[in-house]
């Protein structure tokens, strides 16, 4: 193993944005070596900073690898999940393909699910924009502070490494610069169903309703969300607020603010999902405003990713992970 | 007069984004010349293009304009506005001190309220993200498509010109760049009580609710609101962009698009707010999305002031606005 | 013909970022009307703001038009460009294909070359850089100030959109954000001949030798060219800045600034070469800094191109063109 | 002590850019801990991350930490860093009160200079931009490979954290974004002396000629210097990079490429100054091409200055850094 630590981990996928920072991560992690690193854009290369070099995913040795994470787009990571975890290693698949429970898989958000993951060999990783609505609003619905009779609405934002690497038309730097649009409107984006789940198993039942409308920020990374929270009569800001801390206290990776709300800027780089709430006035049906920022290639994706696989082989959950 | 033109503009405090804006447009105005422009910052230096040195306000011949467009700072432009009126100028106030009715000035927006505006003396031209949300909801109001009981959502994001050319530290490159955040939140917006009013005024009674949230953008113009709409049962996104398109059929600067959602960089550099109207699925109340997107300096400021002289003075409306 | 003006234009290659500005330009035109655009990716959807879709290449009426633009990339577009010259077309070809005099074609800078240009049948149109750099440095060398022992050197920054539309990795927004390199260095550029070539004709001989090295910024549009001039003993910033007066006075896309160097943001959206100089201290052997700066499609493309024309055709050279 | 670590620092001017990276790395230290940290503009608010609130500088206990970072406007610091010294404290000025020697300060750049900075107690933190002129041209004086009759060029590139937090309208993101600009050109920059003096110490004697020209560029942090490097006869691109590999091998913070130049992008976070070399075609006298990288606010101000603290209290240089 590279460095002569404990266990070995392995990337499908090491020259997407997440693959990158799942690779960067991994370099710094204390109990675990990057055994390989695939890529077939950039197959023969050197992996920066290692010895080692990307090979196409057809000659990796699958089952050498203790994890193995999946960040290969969306269709393609199943079969090769499958393919690593029949090989004999555990797998983090980063893509979408498995997060409605394919296969088994455990949906991997540890700070509601710890138990779950733990020594699992199967986890999905979770969406990024899911990720923080997830983590909002689960605690509240926990709490009973919603009004389920009326949706709550998500206006999320996010930079375009969200969007992967590929090389498509419109994510070139001469289309995104200056604008800013909304895109996948009227619940109608990948992450709905997947958002819908998570709540409905946290309500342990139907899902409260939701309209989720992501908009692309002509930005990096990171990922705003303005959630517009309706609740009980008598539910004020400061009652949300304390639910939220309630549930997350000694949370490593969650910040809820004592004042103000998060700006998108100050969690890039980091592992965590900062959160705040604020009343609104001049409305009759009560409302209080919450949003969460977070790293979309972090917390929303390789960040969490690690955290799962610290939970599935035993390592502090932190491990390897900027705090 | 500079252009031998038949009519004299001046613009006060003409070195700020909006002045900047509004010069640039007097500049090419068919009927209308440039007769001073006030500047402290800049005081002496040449107004570009033009045989003119700016001047200090207190040096400006206030009467002998036929129109004076005021672009100084919110409280600095209340006393210069009256003086410029009492000297014998009209007046288009573009700051907010006379939004509200002060001093009897008509609130300006021409598509709505076109009527009170031609030939008058004194015009309180709206804020930015106010002129998006009452084109907007104005005609579902007017047709009577909105369910009262709901409040309407108004996410918006505005590029950073739309706070002005003083040098504050938040707003210097390196705290904008690379970032995302909410301010004003909860209804404590400085143009809540302007949306409210414009929307009252044409509910002919009481405003319908909202929750109006304003974001700061990384890029230097341009505005988007995300509107979620709810409406009464058996209303759909169909109908509400046909109400839009049939009220504002044959406006010159209102596009409702035929398919899809504005973005904001296509609009930059126009004096047009385009719409567009998108079905939400999977809730129970029934709700459409609208996404209305300006340019903040053009019909968000300079241009649609522009509109309000040109009825003032007798003109031809679209006279010296690009289309 | 769409307007029912006196003259047809048409564009090859209509949905790239020249292609784009070319129809934008050309729909302002006093005297040109716009018979076709082509474009393969956007075959069969509507030309914005006419009644036109575009065609395939394929099967556009090339003799149709009087002057077609070849906006196609390099490499594609010598073929297509002598095929519409066949049909009876003129042509101007923005590709690189035909600038180092291949068929005919007639190199095309108005200012420095209007005599050769009227009246033509073809004409390649210049690289963006060698655009600012030919007409910064042609009236040093027709003066005689430029001091030949020594090398010019070229260091020059570009926003993306000189690198074309097509989707390619190194192109997407997180590649280019938060960036700024230099690539094509040590004289192994594209343009490198295409400079030599432009100096030497107006050097009636061997050109003076340079250095050119092109960076990428992270913004959309924009050129600026920081010249390092080794000038003769006794020639000073002065000299150079009087014999770019001399040679361009009257020039309508030329503007060489009185004092002070050009920014890249204000010749955006403008058909103009911004020239300005400065003395440089400290150094044995005299040198002077000329920077220029201009929209690379522009002045730097579509602008130059529609100069071009308006020769080739008898109209007013700037017919249809900002200034 | 905060951590009970060995050693305390302190930080005047704890707010700035250079101040808010120079606490972050203190935070992260293994030997010093953050004593007090002044602020004006934020006295009283909390340090982020600690037990400290910040300090207004007439109200610290300056003689309390074995080692002061000043981290003021130009012209503020000398002042306050002898008191500090005075008070019996090492001082590390990151301004550029002391750099040409004032009151016995050793100049800062460990790499060119180690012998003179370890034990001292007064080292005056080098300029961002000589910085990386002086780390690549150094080993080439030294060498004897430069062509002392022509002058080195040197055509920078910065982010705007170079210019500091203070709230100037130039430095707005309105002003900055979509632009690219030359400033302090023809040797007349605040940094050409410090240049001068450090390649004079180099060359031992009379410094080489060279002309340094630094550009605005609109992102948020980091520097790349491009560098025309003329060189003797017979020497080219390979001997460079040799003599620049020769020089560093084994130095932790700078990088000689293998092949290629570094981006901007790739050192930011960083506190190494990445390099590379390229020939240059098509010239008579020979040239070699020497771009270098680096973050402006770490190995171009906190970094290295981080570095020199470790070397003035017998730390690893590497303690804190980044690799």
């Amino acid at each position: 193993m590279l460095n002569g630590n404990d266990k070995s981990a392995a990337v499908l996928g090491a020259t997407g944005y997440t693959g990158q920072e799942m690779v960067r991560l991994l370099k710094k992690h204390p109990g675990l070596s990057l055994r390989w690193a695939s890529s077939e854009s950039e197959a023969g290369e050197r992996v920066q900073g290692t010895a080692l070099r990307y090979l196409p995913a057809a000659e990796v040795a699958l089952g050498e690898a203790d994890v193995v994470f999946t960040c290969l787009p969306h269709g393609d990571a199943e079969e090769w999940t499958f393919r690593a975890r029949e090989a004999g290693s555990r797998v983090v698949d980063l893509s979408a393909d498995l997060r409605l429970g394919k296969g088994g898989a455990v949906y991997g958000i540890p700070e509601l699910w710890r138990e779950s993951i733990a020594g699992r060999d199967l986890v999905a990783n979770p969406g990024c924009y899911p990720t923080g609505v997830l983590l909002t609003l689960s605690p509240l619905i926990a709490a009973g502070l919603l009004d389920g009779e009326r949706a709550v609405i998500i206006d999320a934002a996010s930079g375009v490494t969200g969007a992967g690497r590929a090389a498509k038309r419109e994510m070139l730097f001469a289309e995104v610069a200056d604008d800013y649009r909304a895109y996948g409107v009227g619940n109608t984006h990948r992450h709905v169903p997947e958002i819908e789940a998570g709540l409905a198993r946290v309500a342990g039942g139907e899902a409260p309703q939701f309209v989720f409308t992501p908009h692309l920020l002509p930005l990096r990374r990171g990922i705003l969300e303005t959630m517009y929270v309706p609740v009980k009569a008598g539910v004020d800001a400061g009652d949300v607020a304390g639910a939220l801390r309630g549930a997350y206290a000694g949370e490593p990776f969650i910040d809820v603010l004592e004042h103000g709300l998060p700006s998108l800027r100050e969690v890039v780089g980091h592992n965590t999902v900062a959160m705040g709430c604020a009343p609104v006035e001049r409305v009759r049906a009560p409302l209080v405003l919450c949003v969460a920022a977070f790293d979309n290639l972090l917390k929303g994706a390789a960040g969490q990713a690690l955290q799962n696989a610290n939970l599935m082989l035993g390592f502090d959950e932190r491990d390897g992970l900027p705090q």
